[in-house]
């Protein structure tokens, strides 16, 4: 192998997973015209990077002289997850803003009055409108009570307190000149009638935020998005704060029906969003005040919560949430951090578990357009499942639990600076190592879903774990009887940023393997119920936050996802 | 004369203006076939009524035989407030509730949930009201979170609870049967979509209220009106709650800029209506949440405090308001004592000093559907007059003060128990008589509008005032120097309700007549400046509850109304 020929020479290439070709850390470049090698396996390469020379020295047998450059591991780093990026199903995505937010500012010169004209305010922003193409808009209360002190460049004051001397001095917006921001439709408004959001003082056209929202039972991840554009400008994501009332939507349907506590549970999901709205908004310089659409999506229960709308129908026979299609709100009602008189667009859900957040996954898939049969999974505290194209569709839920969103897992955390988000164990040593959420030198701090469902296929692969996912105590000094029962040490006390060693514990293992079952029936029972075989799916989509870093190897490795035929030219 | 052979015949009629003619309190029926009388005078009777043999007995002389019956005082009184009301303009009005007010209620009875059926609660109502022929209506975040518990015959405990024993014997509302309250249109939305008001338990569709309000500067009335028939079924008035933050427009518009005075002053106004929409439902055995559409009245500055919009660009040149078209809004939104859901629609306003009651005010006289040149007058703290027909109106407001609603006078009060209504004064005793509003003896707290009215002509036509409103004190012990200058007594401490004499000071005669200059000098000056003589004028209308009991004759004598041509007939 090359990896010897290496340690010969003096290089000890890197192999987490022990040699046995499943990380793909070691890989090398080797010059093909020069060389006589042999490669056993490139699973974790991409078919150009092997063109390019890329080979797993761990899998590479050396034939005759070879010349081989060993990369940076950081260059080795960036592959894997440029390859990982790859996998990723990108969507063709037209924006249009005319067509899709709605929300647009204009910018209005308007005459002021005089005795010869004395059209009162608010006719005269709609004849201002009227010259933009905005016809017949309709405003609320709050608008009307602004627009005194905005058209006269009063704005903060309200035109309820004279000048003082400071203020002549200080240079103000230009009278008469505004901005208005005006909702052409919503989506259960599509005809409009438009509405005037708001009049600011001044030139306001230079940006145009909203903010895409999705309450997962356990993460809430809000992405600010420039409306021109379509573009997303940042995003951030927090547990869900009713994770205290709660980890499941059932005990949180639950813990909800008592007097007072629907409000209670209600203001802790919107002070998660709301501090997301702030920092999403403080990465580029902007107030959650200068957002005026906000697009929702959660399942049946977080959208009930939510709107504080009573969610016990969801748990009891027989099963139907209040509402579905949610009519359009503002932000104001709701008491969301945006301009109060934003529009809230809620996603429709279709039954009490397979909510809008199923809906946002099939839209943006387009697998309702698609000829090919096709499979959307969406993996959070809830697994949800829809099988079918163009033609027809059908969907399933499972209830998971927030295993793999890293709650009610002993070290299980986000995926942020600090977690350890893939794990590899040499088959020899059972010594693992890992990769850290981080710049460079990041200590861990715990393990991210990602990471749980790596060290999930290893333990397994290795055999750190048997089927029935007891870990073998006494294998290694790292399969020990712990505080709560038997436990792998994924890394020494010595290692990590709190001090305390990271564990897996056997409690974690049955919760994770309990999710994984859960998701694998929901899915299986489906297709069976339609007379679908699984091996007819042509293409298997990923959604959410998992989908987007989960290795779907390890996931077939573990049961959680279905063994299809790899896709051509894979 | 009658009277002198009536109390040779030891009967002493009634004479309390002295034997003028002007009263009419001495009506008597002579049996024409036998008598042989002449009437000099018939002024106070209906032409009906002088048909029948009614005479002024004052007014009367006797030329031979008479045979004379003398009517119960009551009888008398009761034939001048008939013909009172008959001298008003009754519109013919047609009353469709289709086309009207857009309040319907539906009875529904919805199939409930099944496993083979789980739509969920709002799709459920919306197939309930389309077989009902409402399609696509739009319901409030409220409206959804009472769904659940209403449905499910949970009224009251909102889902919320589980039902305790006691709940079970209770007899509740069927499950499932349903009213919905649908808001057809609004006068801003005539086109629709509809509006879900409110869903209530069980059948609540043998009542449907709404409420009309005039806000005026002083009065604020109130009508609750049934709006399947029509008709009003019961009416309140009260003192404006602002008063007391300035008599008028100007001095409310300058309390309210300062911080916080806006929403102050608004409160005061809706705690007046809503004291007057709990009074006027208590009336009918109603509550106020049973009311589901308000209507709303009001000079601008009233409409802006209503609205806690910013009233200052009405008071300062170039004088515009904020809005005239204020959009349809909700009861909730204002504070008011009616469903949280009501359609609240406020008619439209034309400038800052014409406002909706003037609106009003047109539409209900359809003065604006009139061939005739038609002048529409009303008398409050302001003097609105429109002057037109179907062709043209022209409008022109002045401010005339509180005097003529009881505000800002010594001893003025509102028309309601107590009030001295109207006042004859003896040409030669320069004695007062004078009637109270009442069910028989009550005693006089104070005067009313049209009882100052009354008593400034009469005061004027006997002497007790000369040509610039000075009481000719030592004329009689009555005209006196009181306190606050000259003054002339009305009803001694030993008649009054609260043992205080009830007088008229020269200050209230000020008032009075700077109001009365004030209107008359209005149509004056918008008649010239549209080229019409007053003598064109082919009906004159007075609006408002001044208008309803105001005593044409007198208000002629003072100058506040012009001397037009009697119509025909009278």
């Amino acid at each position: 192998m090359l990896t010897e020929a290496a340690r010969l020479a003096g290089f000890d290439l890197n192999q987490p997973c022990g040699g046995q070709g499943r990380c793909g850390r070691c890989a090398v470049i080797v010059d093909e015209a020069r060389s006589a090698v042999r490669r056993r396996s490139t699973i974790r390469l991409d078919p150009a990077d092997v063109a390019a020379g890329y080979a797993l020295a761990c899998q590479t047998v050396v034939e005759g002289d070879a010349w081989v450059t060993i990369p940076p591991q950081q260059a080795i780093e960036r592959k894997l997850v440029t390859q990982k990026a790859a996998a990723r199903v990108e969507v063709p995505f037209v924006y249009d803003p005319e067509q899709h937010q709605g929300i647009r500012r204009y910018f209005l010169r308007l005459d002021s009055p005089d005795l010869s004209d004395q059209t009162d305010d608010w006719a005269r922003v709609l004849r201002g409108l009227a010259t933009a193409g905005v016809v017949r808009p309709q405003a609320s209360l709050q608008v009307l009570r602004s627009l005194p002190g905005i058209l006269r460049g009063e704005d903060g004051r309200n035109g309820q307190e004279e000048a003082s001397p400071a203020d002549i001095w200080h240079e103000g917006p230009t009278p008469w000149e505004v901005t208005a921001v005006v909702a052409l439709d919503s989506w259960d408004r599509p005809d409009g009638p438009p509405q005037l959001l708001a009049i600011l003082p001044g030139d306001r056209t230079d940006r145009n935020l909203g903010a895409a929202i999705d309450i997962g039972t356990t993460t809430v991840s809000v992405w600010l998005v420039d409306l021109e554009s379509g573009e997303v400008v940042s995003q951030v994501a927090d547990y869900n704060g009713q994770i205290a009332r709660g980890e499941d939507v059932i005990s949180r349907i639950i813990y909800a029906k008592k007097e007072g506590r629907l409000e209670e549970i209600q203001r802790l999901v919107t002070g998660t969003i709301n501090r997301l709205l702030e920092a999403a908004c403080k990465q580029v310089n902007a107030t959650p005040d200068e957002i005026f659409k906000l697009t929702i999506a959660g399942n049946p229960t977080m959208m009930h919560l939510l709107l504080a709308i009573p969610p016990e129908s969801i748990r009891l026979a027989p099963y139907v949430p209040v509402v579905n299609h949610v009519p359009t709100l503002t932000a104001g009602e709701l008491g969301l951090a945006a301009h109060p008189q934003a529009v809230v667009d809620c996603l429709p859900g279709i039954a009490s578990y397979v909510g809008a957040d199923i809906s946002a996954g099939v839209l943006s898939t387009k697998m309702d357009e698609a000829d090919e049969l096709t499979l959307f999974i969406d993996v959070g505290t809830n697994g949800e499942t829809v099988l079918g194209n163009a033609d027809w569709l059908v969907t399933c839920a499972c209830s998971a639990g927030p295993a793999f969103e890293g709650a009610g897992v002993e070290h299980g955390m986000r995926a942020t600076t600090g977690a350890i988000e893939e794990v590899w164990i040499s088959s020899d040593t059972l010594e693992p190592t890992y990769r850290v959420i981080g710049r460079g030198e990041e200590k861990p701090k715990g393990i991210c879903g990602s990471g749980l469902l790596s060290l999930l296929a290893e333990m397994f692969v290795t055999g750190v774990i048997d089927k029935a996912g007891n870990p073998q105590v006494g294998a290694s000094p790292r399969i020990r009887e712990g505080e709560h029962g038997p436990e792998y040490v994924v890394a020494w006390g010595s290692e990590t940023a709190h001090g305390r060693d990271i564990v897996i514990t056997k409690v974690d293992i049955d919760n994770l393997m309990r999710a994984k079952a859960a998701i694998y029936a929901g899915f299986n029972v489906m297709a069976q119920s339609v007379g679908v075989d699984l091996a007819d799916v042509s293409q298997m989509l990923i959604g959410g936050s998992f989908g987007q870093y989960i290795n779907v190897e390890k996931a077939v490795q573990i049961g959680l996802l279905p063994d299809l035929p790899a896709p051509p030219g894979s």
